[in-house]
């Protein structure tokens, strides 16, 4: 079995964790901001907006009427996100040819689909994901808990409409992944030993 | 963690088979058709009308307009399949409360809520499925390709209609399960290896 593993998970549901540790008890490579590092390198733009259009769907800021008789009118803000996904997965076939890896998001695993990764989904119940995320808090002002399920919320949505937009796939739908973990219940190093397990 | 693992699967993923190891690797009980035995044993009615009324939720033969003035009539073809669940979810919980165990089937991630199961659904593709069907066929005449996706795809609808009458929970969605195992591309002794991983 190869191992080029993707992680798509939930907001909240410790996804990036599990990753990492997988990645570290198989001794290869773990890619999460390493992939947006790359993407400002190589295009002209900032990672403040890297970091928004790669979160959700494009969306195109222009009526629809402002198409005219010479064509089309692309709405640049559209264009920047679809040239930087392409770059995104140009990076992301360059990181997966190099080594075994661990990679978090960005549809890799409808990227790398010919190299057939290990495709993990990671997922979790409301209150436990409050929890994570009261306990990896930033500092200041702490949100109320139904704020907090509105940023889970929101962030999630963004996520499935981002990956469907690019891959005309169902986010988080079975079929299209190898193993889908719940950690609500689960302690998060084991399940990262469990996964290692696989590869042994 | 407990060790009550339940086990949901897709008809022609190696759920069974998944169950089986895992009981193996764990060395705890594994019980399948031994609870139809005890079935049999604590209701007076046959083998075969038990596997019968156990797949699908129960069909009231009778029209609606047979309910009479002396209140709602009652179907004894649909009363005989909720007694047969009644003692089922009984022997589920006799075995449970008995000793660490892998049930197949049977909705005993809901039935054995209480007792915290650890709660996996097998699945596969349906190419994968038709060649497990293949592997494992019994003897006489062979289904054709298409006779075997119709048998699959009946024999899940069945489960599907059971799961969600007694449980009234989505069947193969994801928050009802821990783990969720894509057979497809996997080798069965290995995943069961990684599910014992997670109670070492």
């Amino acid at each position: 079995m190869g191992r080029i593993i993707t992680i798509g998970r939930e907001f909240g549901s410790g996804g990036r964790e599990v990753g990492r540790r997988i990645a570290d008890e198989l001794h290869i490579a773990y890619y999460d901001s390493e992939i947006l590092e790359e993407i400002v390198k190589k295009t002209p733009y900032s990672e403040e907006y890297i970091e928004e259009i790669t979160h959700g769907r494009p969306i195109s800021l222009f009526p629809i009427h402002y198409a005219n008789s010479w064509g089309p009118v692309v709405d640049p803000h559209f264009q920047q996100a679809i040239d930087v996904y392409q770059e995104q997965t140009k990076i992301l076939k360059e990181l997966a040819t190099k080594s075994d890896c661990v990679i978090i998001g960005r549809c890799a695993d409808y990227v790398l689909r010919d190299m057939n990764p290990f495709r993990i989904f990671v997922y979790s119940d409301t209150k436990s994901k409050i929890e994570r995320c009261e306990s990896k808090g930033k500092e200041g002002e702490p949100l109320t808990e139904k704020q907090m399920i509105k940023r889970i919320r929101y962030v999630d949505k963004k996520r499935r409409q981002y990956y469907e937009f690019y891959t005309g796939q169902k986010w988080g739908a079975r079929e299209n992944y190898d193993l889908m973990i719940n950690t609500a219940n689960s302690d998060i190093k084991k399940v990262a030993k469990m996964v290692a397990k696989l590869f042994d």
